[in-house]
This record gives structure tokens, sequence and C-alpha cells, in this order.
């Protein structure tokens, strides 16, 4: 079989099995989810040797020690994806939930019910824990899952997908309910982008480069997790303890994740107050700053920032400072430059507050907190398999719902429309 | 400019004009609503001007007389858009309601609020009412529109628009809100498909080529208003008067839309009792029968049906019918043959229905009422810019709610994450 004959083969595979998931009850699936925890547990040995192969070819290959230390699954990591399994077995499961219901003045009884969506392609790097996690939550939510990992976690992958798979069958999970990719060639993943009949939905997670690539082949609905550049605007009202507490742990609590700010918005009235401690508390944290030319007479030190720097993701210990007319001006900065991930407003002013939140188009806006809360579990949403920051289906966390679809059930008692008599259009 | 340039700039329009969408009250939307109302009445003589030319060219051209038929704006239908725009300046603006909120145990609130998409294109065909029923409901949404219509009707369609936004305008409507690409050729679709630095998402409403290409070219996300292969299940416990009924309603009310019937499936064990008199009765009302041989015994008249036909919508008063097993092989024909748009059970048995709702994989599953209900002022909705045979983001009608987003508005008193201590991975 070539590439194309084998991801035909492995996408009706799945969705043969999306039919079959959806018969299983909730029960069923977290006893079939218990299972597979129990699985890992059993499989530890098999995986720890497939993860040595990895790590063996990926230190011949010259990978990094960051790259390396993402793709090492330790006694803690493999706990830690056991964990995951049974926190996802005991959340609520979403499928079959009434959203809404109403009746009709001709007796038709509606509702709107959550269904899952069917066969969900993932396509991910390094991290061969993804497999496990993203496993999980597309079964919880009776969705077939067809993984593509980084080649060069590949044993890895299969090692966990395998032990998944078998461990859950043996209580009632459908064959290739969980498959993994085993081609690592970049054709697999052209195939799985294409195959509208099969694949209900691909989620990219990786770097920009992959994610920028899935978007541009598929054919299958994609929804993308892309990069946060994320803004704390200072309102003039702002309480500058706060403001300064905020703006520093947005910026230096983790600094590579893309609900770090990049970008610190100033108004112009409180510039004077609130720049020179704030550039002090950065600086004291190691933090490089580009700021506008008012910046830079508040903050000697800083580098001019360019044009280009307010469009940058640092993922780092760097941070643009520019300062703003007022609210419009902030919200209109963000709305340029910005990525729609996470930003924020630090203000002790009702009307600037509303504004910024009716205004700013990102998916999640914050006021008087910090961006870094942008995450399903920091939301209390259990678990999550990403950060969309498309907007359409799921905006920001997702969660279990947002791995689910609806359907429309119309019960009736022998209703049929009435006829047209000449009726036209 | 050429048609690149001259789309890109159609798009930063839009775009800038959705800001300022975003900033406009329920209140303030429904009154520029009435003044659309109010132009088009005035502007009446002119679109009718403009649609005598589109009728004219498309007389010389050779167009069929039922294209005519769609192209022509009668008074009657001009009345329809304007009681359309009345009609949806009464309906609930659902910018703003909150979906869910909750409380974190760190005092930060969350809540979940519809948003607007932004930047709205809908790529359509021969019927100018689409630029005025579509327009609206971008608009109610708070959406900014890019209308690209058939170029057979494109004098009316930009008479339409025109009308809407100058009318508009004069009581607060942002300039290019609604806006129709007057460009004609192929090459305007194409880039209108690929601005996703300036669109959020297109629908396609038309014919399955319109809507295919659409697909194939577009990086911008699209909703997809697909076929509907349509199908009713008689159950062997269906009431037979109430099946007749169902299955009668459901082919011949009106052939020709995407509601109605094309296969009907028959259990096994009701056959006998229910076929005969369904085939005289389709017989009456003109259907052509193509059935399988089981059924073939019980309407010796009907045609053989091939493969082919389970796959066929005829959108005309022809009807593939099949008899089955059981409950499960009407699901697995409906899930495998079915384009997941509107299907139906007729039984008296609880745990067929509960079977059949749950697996068939579709937008909208009915028991015992006919499948011609699916669509939005039939459901309640209101208001219904297509149907979408889509899983993601609108599933079946689609109204105004599906013409929003959300976003995630956290509210604090200074939270801030806690520091990570080494935390690693």
């Amino acid at each position: 079989m070539n590439t194309q004959e084998q991801m035909a083969h492995i996408g009706q595979a799945a969705k043969q099995a999306s039919r079959q998931l959806a018969r299983l009850s909730a029960r069923k699936k977290n006893s079939i989810l218990e299972a597979m925890a129990e699985a890992l547990e059993a499989h530890r040995t098999p995986i720890q040797t497939a993860n040595a192969k990895d790590l063996q070819a990926g230190r011949e290959a010259g990978l990094s020690s960051a790259m390396l230390d993402r793709l090492e699954l330790n006694d803690a990591r493999i706990d830690s994806m056991i964990k995951g399994l049974h926190d996802v077995a005991v959340l609520n499961d979403p499928v079959g939930d009434e959203i809404a219901a109403w009746n009709r003045p001709n007796g038709l009884h509606i509702s709107k019910v959550r269904a899952p969506i069917g066969v969900i392609g993932i396509i991910f790097e390094s991290r061969p824990n993804v497999t496990c996690d993203a496993a999980a939550l597309c079964f919880k939510t009776s969705n077939a899952v067809i993984l593509r990992g980084g080649k060069e976690a590949i044993h890895s992958n299969l090692a966990i997908a395998n032990a998944l798979q078998e461990g859950g069958e043996a209580k009632g999970l459908p064959p290739n309910a969980i498959q993994l990719v085993p081609i690592t060639d970049r054709e697999a993943v052209r195939e799985l982008c294409r195959m509208t009949d099969y694949l209900d939905l691909i989620i990219p997670r990786g770097g920009e480069g992959l994610i920028n690539a899935v978007a541009e082949m598929a054919l299958v609905p994609v929804i993308k997790h892309y990069k946060g550049i994320c803004h704390t605007y200072i309102d003039a009202t702002a309480k500058l303890d706060m403001a300064w507490a905020i703006a520093e742990n947005a910026k230096c609590q983790r600094p590579g994740v893309c609900n770090a700010m990049e970008t610190l918005l100033v108004h112009q009235a409180i510039a004077d107050d609130f720049l020179p401690t704030m550039g002090e508390r950065l600086q004291a944290a190691g933090v490089t700053i580009r700021g506008d030319e008012t910046t830079r007479t508040h903050i000697p030190s800083a580098q001019a920032a360019t044009e280009e720097d307010w469009f940058t993701e640092y993922l780092d210990l760097t941070l643009a400072i520019r300062v703003v007319n007022d609210t419009e001006a902030a919200i209109d900065h963000i709305n340029h430059y910005g990525s729609g991930h996470s930003d924020a407003i630090v203000t002790q002013d009702t009307e600037s507050e509303k504004q910024f939140l009716a205004e700013v188009d990102s998916s999640s806006v914050y006021v008087n907190a910090s961006t870094r809360f942008t995450d399903g579990a920091e939301f209390g949403m259990g678990a999550e398999i990403g950060i969309s920051t498309d907007k359409l289906h799921a905006r920001g966390p997702m969660g279990l719902e947002e791995l689910t679809t609806y359907k429309f059930i119309i019960e009736g008692t022998g209703q049929i429309r009435p006829s047209l008599k000449h009726k036209k259009s």
C-alpha cells in the first residue's frame, strides 16, 4: 500500500470506530478510561524502552537538549499521563447534554443535544504525552482519533497508543478508536489534511510552521492554536501597585508560553507615575525592554522599538512598551497588532473597562488580572486540548464541550407540512 | 487596481467597519435596520430599473425561464425584502448575551459572552434578495459583510446593497459595513476565499459546484450548505396511516428543496402492509419509484434502484425505496449514503427511537414527523442564513446566534499566578 492508500485505510477504520463509539454509555467509557490507565502502568517498561530508542536516535541526530528533554518519558511523566486518564474519567461527559429545548405551536418538540464530532485528527510535535492526553479527551467525547506525532517520538507514541488501544479493548473499546499514524513522512500529514470523507476536524498542536502548513493544505476544517501576542493596558485610573504586579507577572512568571504578555501599553496620563518603577522592576527580573520614544524618556536604558516589535511573540524575557493617548488607542493597537489570544486592562474606571471588554477582539479579555490565567485548568474547565485562536466553533481554552457538535432532535406525533397551493418563492 | 488589490481594499474596509460595528447598541442597530427598510422602499424604482437591465441581459444570454424567474424582482419580492428587514429588527440581538458565568476559588469571575464574528463573506448565486436578507442578518449581529453575488444579477445586487448602505448611513451605519463586490470574474471569488487577514468566515449559498469550488480554494473557514439526501425510515411498529402521510409529505409537498426525502427505508416486517398502499399514493402524486428487489415485489411498476440511486439528491418527484432488516441496518444506510441533513424514523417503539436518535449522524433527526420542517422559521429561530451540513460551529438551520462567536471575560481584583519555583514541563 502506498501512503495514500494506507491513510485512507486508517481513515475508514476511524470512521467505522466512530459509529461504534456513538453507542457507548458514559459509564462504559469511564471504565474503559480506567482500563487504559492500568494498561499504561502495565506497559511502563515497553514504553520506556521505546522512548530510549527515540532518545538515542535523537542524540545521534543532534537534537537540542531542550528537544531531548521534551521527548523524555521519565517515571514522573508516565505518572502524569496515568493521572490524566483518571482525571478525565471523572469529568462530566457532555455527549447527550441538552443545550436547549422548546415546543412549537404545531406540537413538535425540538431539542438541541450535544453529539460527538466524529473523527478528529491531531497533528503534533515532539512531546509524546500528547498521544495520551489527546486520545483521552477525544475518546471521552466519543470521537475516534487519528494521531500524527513527530518523527522523533515515533516509537514512544506507538507504544503509548498501543497500550491505550489494547487496554481499552479488553473493556469494550471499539477497534481503531485510537490510531497512531505509523508513517513519518510529510505525505501522511498532507493526506490526513485532505481526507474529507473520513475526518471531521483537525487540530494541529505545535509551532507556527506546522500550523501554517496544516492550514494551507487542509480541506478538513482546522481549529488552530496559534501564537499569543498578549497585551496588558495600564489605564489612566489604574492602581499603581496592582498594575506593577500584574504586568510583572504577565511577563515574567513563565515567559515562554502563549498567554505571557509581549507588549505593555500605558495611558499617557499615568506614564510618569507608572513607567520608572515598572522599568526598574522588569530590569531587576532580567527583562530586556524595547520602548517607543515616550517610554524611553522614562526608561532611558530601553532599546528603541520598531514596527516589527509590536507584531512579535518573544516567548522570552523581552517586552515591548508603548505609551498611548487613551483607551481607544490601546484597543486599536491590540486589534491591529495582537493575535486575538489574551489581553488585559488594569483600570478603576468602569467606562474604560466596558469599552475594552466590548471592543477588544480577543478570545480572553481581562480586567485587573494577569493574562497568564488563560488555560483550561485555570478557567475550571477540567481538561484542555489546546487554546483556540480561531473564532469559529471554539475560541480560547478548548475543553470537552468544544470536542462535541450538536444535533437537533425533533419529536412529533405525525406532523406534516401543509400543502403549498401554488405558493411561489 | 487589479482584482487582488481591489479585493484587499474591500477586505480592509470591511475590517475597519467591523471595529465600528462592535460599538453599536442593539437599539441603534434596530433603528438602522428600519432606515434600511425605508431606503429600499424609496429606491424601489432604481432597483427595478437595475433588475430590468439584468433580466434583459439574461434573456439575451439565453438563461432558462427558471433562472430568469429567480432573478426577477417584482413588487412582491421587494415587499418581502422590506418585511424581512422589519422582522430582523424585532428579533433579539444575541451580541453580549451571557452563555455561562462562574467564579473561581481565587476570586476571578469568568463569563462566556456572545460577540460578533467580525467580517463575513457571502458567496451566492442568482437570487438578488439574498443581498438584503444576508446583509440584514450579518448587520444585526454586528458583523461586516462582503457580498459576492452571481454575474447575472450584478446590477440588481449593487442597487440593493447601495440602498441599504446609503439608507443605513443616515442613521449611523459605519461606511463599508455592507459591501457588494462589483467584480464579476472568478478571480474575485478566489481572492475572497483566501483573505485570511480580513475575513473570518465564508458562507457559500448555491449549487454543489459553487460550494465545492469555494471549499477547495478557501483558506478562510467555510460553513457549507450542502445537499440534502434525506431519509424516512418506517420501523416495524410504525402506525400505517402516520407513516403513509409522513412519507408522502416528505417527498411530495415540495420536492425541489434540500429537506425533501430522497430515500424511503422500510423495515422488512412491515413491508407487506406498508408498501403496496404507499406505492399507490406516491404514483398517484406523480412520483417515479426506484426500488430494491423486495420493494419491487410489492410495487411491481417500480424501476430497479442502483447503488448510485442511494447517493442521489433527486430534487424532483423521484424516490428510492429500500427494505432493510432492522433499525441498525437503516441507521447504517443513512450514515453511509446520507448527507447528514435531515432523517426521520416513524415508530411506536421507544428502543428503536432512542437508537435512531443517538446513532444517526445528521443535523436534524426526527421521530414521527416530516423532514420538511428543517428550516429556521419552522424551528422558531426567527431568521435563517442557511442550513449547515457541517458539524463545526453551526449545524442545521443557522440563525442569528450562529452568526456570533464568544469571548471569555475575566474580571479580577489584581489576581496574578504564583511563581513556579523550578516547576518543569
